[in-house]
């Protein structure tokens, strides 16, 4: 058979082969291309509609803020909590001798701050704008204290803020909120290589912990594509899932300590290196996926695997989800302890990749589904053996129609970019409807073939332009059971989002999935929590918020 | 040379080996033999002087238990709370009437329950025993919080009991608290082989549990010596650590979702299925080491990893604390994804092994420390090549001296016998102090060399009758930079007593490490809790126990 001999082939040519990488990050596309998709899409008015994808999504540097709609336009429910005081020149007099530098603190309030403030009040989609006056950028946990206890008395609100590479608007403000940017903490504080643990502050840049773990051989336990941007204690507050997920598994086992900085200035020492401490409840958890609500992480203290010399990637075409799901079970069988990523794409999101951007596909004919797997372990050869072994069978079953393997660090470039380039591409025709969600693996497509009846009855799918909706497409983490739905359309159209919403929440809800599966609430799923949590579960959240952050200072209108 | 020989064989052998193990609990000694020790040392009176080992120890069915001091006369200065109402005939009527049968309700207030409420109110290593009239056992999670409801209503002090395999006296009563054991909710509720998510009732074996997942091809990811009679809701309640630590990681990664009940009733409905799910604070991850203090877990969502078809284990000597790290390091760099246990024992532990009770040690001469090591992978043929890699790579820089590899199973027996029989043989000459302590790796022996010249000094150990001491020995979980401490001695003795303590826990304090690596609080370490958190943590705990439990009916005198 055609499609047995070329895997054959790639089979041998991988034998052959004699490059392996060191690092994942180097089999990322450029991160240049997806900064543009937003700019088409900002006008959009629906929480839900432009939620971009952690790791697949790279955030601008500092884009001209002052086009973007303000957030208090665009949830024109939001008001003000006239509780909260206004920033007064005394206020901005406190912060500047408190904190000793210029730069440390950027005032809107006594003078023009212009463009130096834009930055920090909007987000990198250019989706959500506030109207603060004032960013702090505290040097120290001492530094971050005092800010917070003065805002607590003061009744100031804030908002922390750390990278700024959020999907849910969570980093920026609404109102005149304070910015406490982290990025001035960025120092690694400790790393021991026998334990693999890592102690760095909050601001430290994802990217610039794992290229620093790289030179004593081991990885960051989390990577997604905003790595260049994003902080480790942004991350460790989303609780960000990514693509590490699968094999080294959730910042609640990973991360071993917080420190982290009550409204009430309290700093929560548990910056704990043991991977074992079974004295008392395990506080720290709270703020892993907190969102600032109800402190500041100031420090992490994390354990990192040790990186896999070896690495191997493949991509495959199959005929049903029944067989993408056979596939998996066979790849947690068969490569199990080297499996590192199998990430799902229907064949829609390769057609349109081909069709928007020309991209030549690593496969010839169609198949309704893809997969990409990626295998990272210590020993080219045995991981290279145990591929070969599940290729031949889940081709000799037919459970695969057809694939191919990288041979080297472009075609595994090239394969990543079958997956990494489908949110880019998925904006070309104006706007996406955008999706995260967990939902129980047997029926994680079902919701995109379900979406696609429903908006095609209702006449809004097609080819042509009085079409609004070109297609509907789903995509994601099927390791972690976590479906992209993506609906690119040619304009935005209340028909089109009233079709798809509550009803792509309820269909959710009704298979105990999450409205939310890596990206948070902020203030984009506020609203829809009840979808995936019970009003108990609600109601034992408020209070925790209102044990830990009485005043309701920290993050206000957003999360819970 | 003689010893690189011998590994070469070793390899020779392991080469031909055609047999592998499904099952790792098949390793384990029989459980028999562990129950004796408690018998000869049940007139302890310090709370930390008993404590054994998680994993290492196996309860006893129900020993008559009258013989057993009451805790309350070993620890005088606990004092029944007046606060809490005694138990009346109403009451115990309340109990029958909801749980419906009689088997449910065992009434030692209105009837001699003599011998059958005894095992509900002593713990299995002898040393705890309470003052309980009644024990009740609901069927579900409804009549859970019917009885707590009930309680919290009447201020009847509660213990939540699962399997009562605890070592530090978290799950009997102190006084007159009614047990609510949960061995009647014992249902598997569910199991997708897909994800590997199993939801079970906290009531559940553990043994059971992995029983059923082993047919499926899955494991717990828990493994502990107590798996035969431990409940999966008390394994999470206390944040059992046990031998899959090092390669599945912790509960708080693992568990997905919990049920739980609180004081007042309310059901805590976060039994989510789904691996991602960022919407809200992750409350369930207080119940997890929460040792019953806040609810009574009643069933839990777990992700459970496959089962590795390929097993090997091999056994070493090393000449020096900095060699066990350096093999651990290079263990951790060329076994990586297949290492699942790096244990350390010293070398007086393999001593003290032979001496107690004859066992022919695998390796002959002395060395001042032991490592072994245990692979599981899915690949035979993969897994005995990097460990023969590994093998050749320690022998020829000559960080280990000398070792062997377990060619069947009857050899990872007698391999895993060199730590698993430790706990046992310590007890030999009368009792034991043991301490589980985690210590950052590279410090984890130093205590155990500064205690032997503090006790020898003081003129304490010695090989005569008229020493107390016996030796200073330490062993532990290596990779988990988890150490027990252990000091095995002729008799107890205030002198003894005086020099070990508070000197161990200050040590272990000014290192930051932990008083307790994975076996909590309970009574055993109440009083010492402030040597491995700070005011600050204890303050923050405190407030979490007054949210959740302000009438403190939950597991009183213990924990914090």
């Amino acid at each position: 058979m055609a499609c047995a001999s070329r895997i054959a082939s790639a089979l041998r040519r991988i034998r052959c082969a004699n490059s392996t990488f060191q690092r994942v990050s180097l089999i990322r596309p450029a991160p240049q291309i997806a900064q543009r998709r937003w700019q088409t899409t900002q006008e959009a008015t629906t929480s839900a509609s432009q939620e971009a994808n952690h790791e697949d999504d790279l955030p601008a540097g500092a884009p001209s803020a002052k086009t973007i709609k303000f957030t208090s336009e665009s949830y024109p429910e939001l008001k003000r909590d006239p509780k909260f005081a206004e920033i007064t020149k005394e206020h901005v007099t406190f912060f500047k001798d408190l904190l000793g530098s210029d730069s440390a603190v950027i005032d809107g309030l006594t003078k023009d701050a212009g463009e130096d403030i834009e930055p920090f009040n909007s987000d990198w989609m250019r989706k959500y704008r506030g109207h603060t006056k004032l960013v702090v950028k505290p040097g120290s946990t001492e530094e971050v204290s005092k800010v917070l206890k003065y805002c607590n008395d003061n009744m100031l609100a804030v908002v922390p803020q750390g990278g700024n590479t959020g999907l849910v608007g969570g980093s920026v403000p609404v109102f005149d909120e304070i910015v406490i940017n982290l990025s001035r903490m960025n120092n690694i504080r400790f790393f021991d290589e026998v334990s693999g643990v890592l102690v760095a502050d909050a601001g430290v840049i994802l990217e610039v912990a794992d290229n620093y773990l790289a030179e004593k051989s081991h990885i960051f336990p989390l990577d997604l594509g905003a790595k260049g941007s994003c902080q480790i204690g942004g991350n460790v507050a989303t609780n960000a899932g990514g693509l590490r997920l699968l094999r080294y598994g959730s910042m609640h086992g990973n991360i071993l300590g917080i420190e982290a900085v009550l409204p009430d200035g309290t700093i929560v020492d548990d910056l704990s290196k043991l991977r074992k401490n079974n004295t008392g409840y395990d506080i720290k958890q709270l703020f892993i996926g907190g969102e600032g609500t109800i402190g500041i992480i100031t420090a992490i203290s994390i354990l990192c695997p040790q990186r896999s010399p070896a690495m191997n990637v493949a991509y495959f075409g199959l005929e049903s989800f029944e067989k993408v799901q056979q596939a998996f079970r066979e790849a947690k069988n068969q490569l199990s302890e080297i499996l590192s990523a199998f990430e799902l794409m229907d064949g829609r999101t390769q057609k349109l990749l081909h069709k928007a951007n020309g991209k030549k596909l690593p496969l010839e004919g169609d198949h309704p589904f893809y997969c990409l797997i990626e295998t990272s372990g210590s020993n080219t050869e045995h991981d290279s053996a145990k591929l070969e072994a599940f290729l031949e069978y889940v081709m000799g079953e037919e459970i695969v129609s057809d694939g191919v393997l990288a041979q080297d660090q472009t075609q595994m470039l090239n394969l990543w970019s079958c997956r990494e380039g489908i949110p880019e591409v998925l904006g070309h025709w104006g706007g996406v409807y955008k999706y995260d969600l967990s939902i129980p693996i047997s029926e994680l497509y079902s919701l995109v073939e379900e979406m696609r009846e429903r908006l095609t009855s209702a006449g809004l799918v097609g080819d042509s332009d009085k079409h609004p909706v070109v297609d509907v497409v789903g995509y994601g983490h099927m390791g972690d059971s976590n479906l992209h739905l993506n609906i690119p359309t040619r304009r935005f159209d209340k028909e089109v989002e009233k079709a798809i919403e509550p009803f792509v929440y309820e269909w959710v809800a009704k298979r105990n999935g999450s409205i939310s599966a890596e990206h948070g609430l902020g203030i984009a799923k506020k609203a829809f929590i009840g979808y995936s949590r019970s009003d108990t579960m609600i109601k034992l959240m408020k209070q925790i918020k209102n044990l830990y952050d009485p005043n309701g200072i920290m993050n206000p209108y957003k999360y819970i």
